[in-house]
């Protein structure tokens, strides 16, 4: 048995072991060939023996898309894509992983959720966390002053997955971004159209956007009292907001992050307006806010936004909250996330929650973080996330009990017949050379009840059918699968007849 | 100056040191804002003291695809996976990680040659090596007997990269696969037949596709005196017969391997054997190879092979050549690669060599080592080499100066006159509206020649002007780029007008 050359000691003793057992737990079915059996067996034995507590699974927080998930996916990102496109956005790749000095001094208190690549001699490398910084890398690295870019990739993150919510280590976002010295707040109001447009186009339901400005909440914390050491470490605690209550925030300010409770309670003040241009209005009169100009610039700056966002018609999908302040370290200017006011489901029995499905802001130094003379090039942008938004989707789907076809097969060849299987090789090559979709079973010999179930199953709207009788008449048989109509036509037009069809439905 | 927390004491330092020279090197060009342009000066301060020998680049064997490269990316993968869906493939998606002991003994003498992900407290992870491994990874632990599915992902090999030949260490396959019990050879021919349909539709030139079986492999070795403890990896050393010299090989047989000498010879005198369908017949004679039932049983597997080939009309694509070996150990039956004849760039100046751009075999007993109780499910598949690809059809446009629009635009909003920000915003949105791809300028007041200039540059076919006149009369000017035309219409008929144009080009 020279085939079993591979298998070791242990796996040898374990052969020997086995021929001791009952045949029942040797092989449950039959087998391609015979020398397939011979060596299945064996590898049966080496699982059996070497891991006797082996358990398949994938990673935590990873998850496989069977082809049923993988069509819903495909269709969300489709329409994620072409309205990047619409927006007049290149594409762009980036490795999964990057130095690992590329990435650090980026995400502040979230540097220890990178999953880092063993030291194996070479160079230290981490998964990529986000496809911002990427970006900002390849900018630097290739000298572009301005540029207009999508770009959809899986990115990773070693946080607790909550994979009820959508919430995965391993995750794909689709992010555009705007690169380029442009005059103010032309290019953050259409990140927000995109947003929108996006929203909208996967009838999620109804929808909010919050935005907030960076220098705003910088300006709150000046005037609040923040000591300046501990401006991103309460910002950061400030973005919990959306999973956390006021209550617990403070809490993390002024018990963990030792912020004096007076100086919690007067963010807490700050933190619970929130409305549209008139709101922006009655901050500029803000005696408390006037004291700090960064504030004021960042006031400005919304003010000019909401006049944009009104020239879009989205004005009524905006709203300023000043208790957005998103967690990474990056933005400098206007920040956005989008929630689902009311999720689809919530006719249902269920209640969803997936929180955000959509963020970004403006990042005007991080580029100039990767140029070895600092040269600055203004970015603003926003990401989808799919995850979350896959999993509404999917639920939508679950409750409707809408079917999605998992093959786009047109048509089908069969024979009632015994050997037939060389005229439905040539007939198959004959439509897959037309450009046709076309599938056939992989038997010598399968009973027609079993390719028609086939056919209903994979719900394949044509077959073709080809028998004696057929043959020897220079004709074919086609059959609607749906409506079960047969009908007999010349073989040499069999091509052209499945075309016409097919362009008609 | 609030928005200066995150410096830490070396960057004031270094800001400090900063004002003491001259004011050119600190800020090359306007900023947004002024806050930005204080924060900008800090942070370019701080990679340049703090960075001094700082590079920026991606990891090695890495790349970024620009845009220009990701059309060209994309239109080689739709047409891959057009092919792939021709033929009823669903579709599946995996994690970019798997357990290492997931791929652990999959892959012989390349082990070393896998990324691990560093240990961070938890499961140990290697970045997936290619996606046969978790396809069967996933059919066993979700039970599935059956599946034709593909899959386009990145896997990565820690290999030396070669990256003038497009040889990468993060690289994209495209691979599709039968799984299930069936007659034999008959999906093992379907793989080959979207071999071949990939490859012509790429019009790479001329090609081959090289077909062996593991079991004459086996067979050869076994009636050529090698001991069984050798097969793999004196199989291993076959497979580079495509890189090196038969001396080559022979030498690292013999020298590094141990085998003697006159086995190494015999095996020689079989190598050298390619051709079709009656290389077949001949060895079925070969009084050597009568020997061994596992090589009889490859040949007469190999003949219905060729016997379905030609019924699919790809028989003199395909030719058996002994010296195949296929590196990767799951395989079990038939394999297959495919190499271009003459690479489309022979007729230019430089010489392409590219090795083979497609690949795969039959791999029976992979599942069942998945399997806790070892279920067989045996599978056939295919590979495609996208990167090696890519970098031929690269090549052939640099030489043929074919131009890649990167971007697909259709309508620029532009305006000859000041303050017309306003009414551009407003036919944009109403463009984008309809569906219209459409872009404008981020700048209150763009010069004319700019516009003009943009929509060149980016090959955008139309042009939207909107002036003083325009507006008081209640029309717009409708400009094709190419042309020069102008016409004037209704402001109402815009969108009604662009789509008619857009329908009839």
């Amino acid at each position: 048995m020279p085939h079993l050359g591979p298998l070791r000691r242990r796996a040898w003793a374990a052969l020997l072991g086995q021929l001791l057992r009952p045949p029942s737990t040797v092989c449950t079915r039959g087998c391609h060939s015979q020398v397939a059996k011979a060596v299945l067996t064996s590898e049966q034995l080496k699982s059996h023996q070497e891991k006797p507590n082996f358990v398949i699974k994938v990673p935590k927080g990873t998850r496989d898309l069977s082809p049923q998930q993988m069509v819903v996916r495909e269709k969300i990102l489709d329409k994620i894509i072409s309205c990047f496109k619409r927006h007049g956005a290149k594409g762009l790749d980036t490795p999964a992983f990057e130095l690992k000095e590329m990435l650090t001094e980026k995400y502040e208190d979230n540097f220890g959720l990178m999953y880092d690549l063993k030291d194996q001699g070479g160079e230290l490398l981490s998964l990529r966390y986000d496809l911002t910084v990427p970006f900002a890398r390849y900018l630097a690295m290739n000298k572009l002053k301005k540029m207009k870019r999508y770009q959809v990739g899986k990115v990773w993150r070693r946080e607790s997955p909550a994979i009820a919510q959508g919430r995965y280590r391993e995750f794909c976002q689709c992010d555009f971004d705007i690169a380029g010295e442009f005059d103010p707040m032309i290019p953050d109001a259409e990140c927000l159209r995109i947003m929108c447009e996006i929203l909208s186009g996967l009838q999620l339901g109804d929808f909010l956007i919050k935005v907030n400005d960076r220098r705003v909440v910088d300006g709150i914390f000046a005037v609040c009292g923040v000591p300046e050491s501990k401006l991103r470490t309460i910002c950061s605690s400030m973005d919990k907001l959306d999973k956390m209550s006021w209550e617990g925030v403070r809490h993390e300010m002024v018990a963990k992050k030792g912020l004096a409770p007076e100086v919690a309670d007067r963010i807490g003040d700050f933190v619970q307006y929130h409305g549209g241009i008139s709101l922006v209005e009655d901050l500029f009169k803000d005696p408390r806010l006037s004291q700090s100009q960064l504030a004021l610039q960042g006031l400005g700056d919304l003010k000019l936004l909401f006049e944009y966002l009104r020239l879009f018609g989205i004005a009524d999908k905006i709203s300023l909250d000043l208790s957005l302040a998103r967690g990474l370290d990056y933005y400098t200017g206007v920040i956005y996330e989008a929630v689902l006011l009311e999720s689809p489901a919530q006719a249902g029995k269920e209640t969803l929650s997936v929180g955000s499905v959509a963020a970004g802001g403006r990042y005007d130094n991080l580029v100039a973080q990767f140029d070895p003379k600092g040269h600055h090039v203004p970015c603003v942008g926003l990401s989808i996330g799919v995850e979350r938004i896959f999993y509404l989707v999917e639920q939508k789907m679950k409750m409707s009990g809408e079917k999605v076809r998992t093959t786009e097969t047109q048509v089908f060849v069969a024979t009632p017949q015994k050997n037939f299987l060389q005229e439905r090789l040539k007939i198959i090559a004959e439509l897959w050379d037309a450009g046709i979709k076309a599938e056939m079973l992989y038997k010598n010999n399968p009973k027609l009840l079993t390719q028609l179930h086939y056919c209903e199953k994979a719900d394949i709207p044509l077959m073709v059918i080809i028998g004696e009788q057929e043959r020897n008449e220079g004709v074919i048989k086609l059959r609607s699968v749906a409506s079960r109509e047969e009908v007999t036509i010349n073989r040499e037009s069999l091509v052209a007849e499945i075309q016409k069809r097919l362009s008609e439905s």
